[in-house]
């Protein structure tokens, strides 16, 4: 049931004055509850609550955070079509995709509890002492991740689970052993209060110290700004916009103690078509990115923005061509009328650049909130020129840039700011011929695929979901995959103390069986 | 032999018109050498050769790299004489410890030569792909660490070899891939352009990449705020001065780019005396406290500067032994003038505060740059209330807290900044007893330690140095060990990328035999 209400911890509070309510962009009218925005003394006592939970779960098991995270995964899923129908009405996207989210979510938690539950994420590592070495004895050094505090997480626009309350920043946080607490989107904050709600209620199941978990409501960006300050909270997840992302970064690092920000910010998901590649299949990689320029309404931060070719024949039939096929797409609704005006605002800004030309735009009768998909072109030394083209358009639309040879391709990579991604569309003997220009896309990014698309981002240990700024704030962390869990701990050394107060990931005896680095040598053996 | 040039890369040079030299603290003159301060030109010129270098030196298989930082270690040694007396002078330090940071430092980087040279310290990571997953293929991940790019390293005034030149972030870097442009420490730039010299004829005879290494001379702070803020430039190492530390890291959060500041900053390193524990070996404790605080003229960073009691018979007996045992010690060099001034100022500040009364206080006359040592005592309340006795007095002189009872010391401590380390003086019963002692301390520090001193800082995989801040600006990495080389790389995604072109690290064939962690398990097999 949706209270409009925070959760402080266990309990439901509602003592601020400001209220909002959230929008369905299909019907294009605002939806019944009113949330009420957190306090000031609220927003206290939720990271005071977060602090002293931290006492008690910083050194809870993972066999007991396992059985945290699991039940939230249960309780998600035990919300039903409550949950679904709540998230479609709050962004206008279909019920197979809140499906779809809803089905990611619970593998994000269920992922991170197998993973707390073996234990060996801890990197833990013994160098035993050596009495007797000279000129001074070898201590006996002990080492394993620990968890950094409390950690804010900003809740995503674009998406509302996985990326949001109870997604990959809240579960690798909890799955460290950080409480959370939640700044809830405004645009999905019935969404937002259902999935907290499933988090209470494990954590009151699972007996876990109140306070490991909070949520507040905001629509503005008071509310993030006072966590973020807050000298209890110890680091801060965001997936969002660059100007939102660098804003608490820069706040963060204002602070007395500067904490970390990973941001997932802004990225055009440069893909570059090189020309046999491109030759060969015109038709084939048209029709591929229409579809991904256009896929989910052009919401996702993978999105590709930004298309490299170098003039020619063919590189013109596969504009047209992709033209063609990107005007008989159906336009898709999208999160929120704002979004919906940023887009419209963003690419009028891009048209009016009198070095792009517009080669398809949707021109048919649209549903309010709707989408009208665009391509236009550029020439490579305007592009150079030109920064504001390399700003990310949130939505489906895309620039082409026809570069005259290779040499101004490699310049144009080499110019664009990090990415999250980057694609090739490329044949065996280009890889070969054209490897300065892979060598510079790599340097670019966070993640390089070779003859696919950016959109897609597959929730396994080997992905960076991350990259050079402005991808991210840090790009020595991914936000997805189990090693996103790296952002919220820290290395802890213990030095010469006796084995049986050890934590258990670092006794002699290894009684979690865990992988350890013990003198030098990877092993699950006791010692 | 000592130019007082810079080096840009493989190339001397001294362009600008600013000069200094150094000064041997014992003889209290300064050194004969003129050194050229680096030019806006020359620091321009060292940073893009090192991002040119990076093209080259981020591919650079590790085999290569570890033969480089062999050879580096080699002609460290092969310097001989000229550089222990050059260090000495420099310094004001003994041959002994001149012998033994080389030692260290050449250690240091033949770790690192045998990390990259195994090669598993990427942390390769794959899942195949699954084709026919529903509703969509499964792709091809392979992911592996990257150099972030060209790292600034600033000299430590305290350890001209294992934290300058050549020592502990600049192996890190270069076994990472990072081509590193050190910042070198005004008061060894004798000892710094003798240890680049080396660098630099390793690099040639190993065939790097011009530019891969520079070291620029600088006598203020122009030299370095210009280094940080230049766009080239991806990362920052530093030990040194919160104030300066703090200084880069804020330069280097207002970059348009952000990037990575590691900065290992002050720490007063907390002891805890529990009362059991100190009442069972009085005698010991203080005779073992007078050497640490005074061991190296108390210029560790590390240096137990506070230790934290709880009032008693024996607690009063302790402080009069350590006191008797302190004064009893010979005074020790400084390392320049103006860290005996700054060590003679802030103590003379923190003993002007009424709370504080001095207990020890070295009379004797001693020779110019000669440090009297100290040890003064304080009321916990007194402590609690004033900031300023938290902060380091770099140098032989410590403060002990008598706290009221348990509750008064358990308060102290959670009020303590970010530590280093942490040192409990605790017997067995006491462990079990003070579990909210021992867990407030963890809270604070990088490393605890069991009835010891926190002097000595083991090179070892198992170490941590670093802490919250700030010991560090990120507590999230070490300063010390093989792990601290995860402060410059970055994690990279492969997409369906061909395998005869992926790294070595990343094939099927798996050539290099490294661990890596295939759909969720780790093996050194193939696949």
């Amino acid at each position: 049931m949706i209270t409009g209400k925070n959760h402080i911890g266990n309990r439901l509070s509602a003592l601020g004055s400001k209220t909002y309510k959230t929008f369905n962009p299909q019907s294009n009218i605002e939806n019944g509850h009113v949330f009420s925005e957190a306090s000031k003394d609220e927003i206290d006592e939720a990271v005071n609550l977060a602090a002293e939970a931290f006492k008690a779960f910083r050194t809870i098991s993972g066999v007991k955070k396992a059985v945290f995270l699991r039940a939230i995964a249960d309780e998600i899923l035990n919300l039903g079509d409550a949950l679904l129908d709540t998230y479609c009405s709050e962004t206008g996207l279909p019920k197979g995709r809140a499906e779809g989210e809803r089905g990611r979510t619970v593998f994000q938690l269920r992922t991170f509890a197998d993973l707390v539950e073996k234990g060996s994420w801890v990197e833990a590592s013994i160098d035993t002492a050596i009495p007797e070495r000279t000129p001074v004895p070898k201590p006996d050094l002990r080492k394993m991740s620990i968890p950094i505090g409390p950690i804010v997480v900003f809740g995503a626009s674009n998406f509302p689970l996985a990326y949001s309350t109870a997604g990959g920043d809240t579960a690798a946080a909890l799955a460290a052993g950080c409480p959370v607490i939640v700044k809830s989107h405004p645009m999905h904050a019935g969404t937002g209060e259902l999935v907290a709600s499933a988090v209470v209620r494990a954590g009151q199941d699972t007996d876990m110290p109140n306070g490991v978990f909070s949520n507040l409501n905001s629509s503005g960006i008071e509310v993030g700004q006072h966590l973020v300050q807050h000298p209890k909270v110890k680091g801060v997840g965001f997936t969002g916009s660059i100007r939102g992302g660098r804003a608490l970064y820069d706040l963060a690092a204002k602070r007395q103690e500067p904490i970390p920000v990973f941001a997932e910010m802004g990225s055009i998901n440069p893909v570059v078509l090189l020309p046999e590649a491109l030759k060969k299949n015109i038709d084939g990689w048209a029709e591929t990115y229409a579809k991904s320029i256009t896929l989910g309404t052009g919401q996702f931060c993978t999105n590709p923005g930004l298309l490299l070719g170098i003039k020619s024949d063919a590189l013109d039939e596969f504009i047209k061509k992709l033209a063609d096929g990107i005007v008989h797409i159906e336009p898709g609704c999208m999160l929120h009328p704002n979004i919906f005006g940023a887009y419209e605002k963003n690419k009028s800004r891009a048209l009016a650049q009198s070095e792009l030309s517009l080669v398809a735009d949707f021109e048919n009768h649209v549903t309010t909130n709707y989408a009208r998909q665009a391509l236009a072109k550029v020439d490579g030394a305007d592009f150079l020129e030109n920064l504001s083209l390399h700003q990310e358009v949130f939505g489906p639309f895309s620039i082409v840039v026809q570069c005259e040879d290779v040499k101004e391709l490699e310049l144009v990579i080499s110019k664009l700011e990090g990415q999250l991604t980057g694609t090739l569309i490329v044949d065996n003997k280009e890889m070969i011929e054209y490897q300065s220009i892979i060598e510079a896309l790599k340097n670019r990014v966070g993640r390089i695929i070779f003859n696919g698309v950016p959109t897609g981002v597959e929730v396994c240990p080997s992905m960076t979901h991350g990259g050079p700024y402005p991808a991210s704030t840090d790009s020595r962390f991914t936000a997805v995959g189990i090693h996103s869990i790296k952002r919220w701990v820290r290395p802890f050394s213990f030095q010469d103390w006796p084995n049986d107060l050890l934590p258990e990931e670092l006794k002699n005896e290894n009684p979690l069986k865990i992988k350890r680095l013990v003198n030098g040598e990877w092993t699950n053996n006791k010692i």
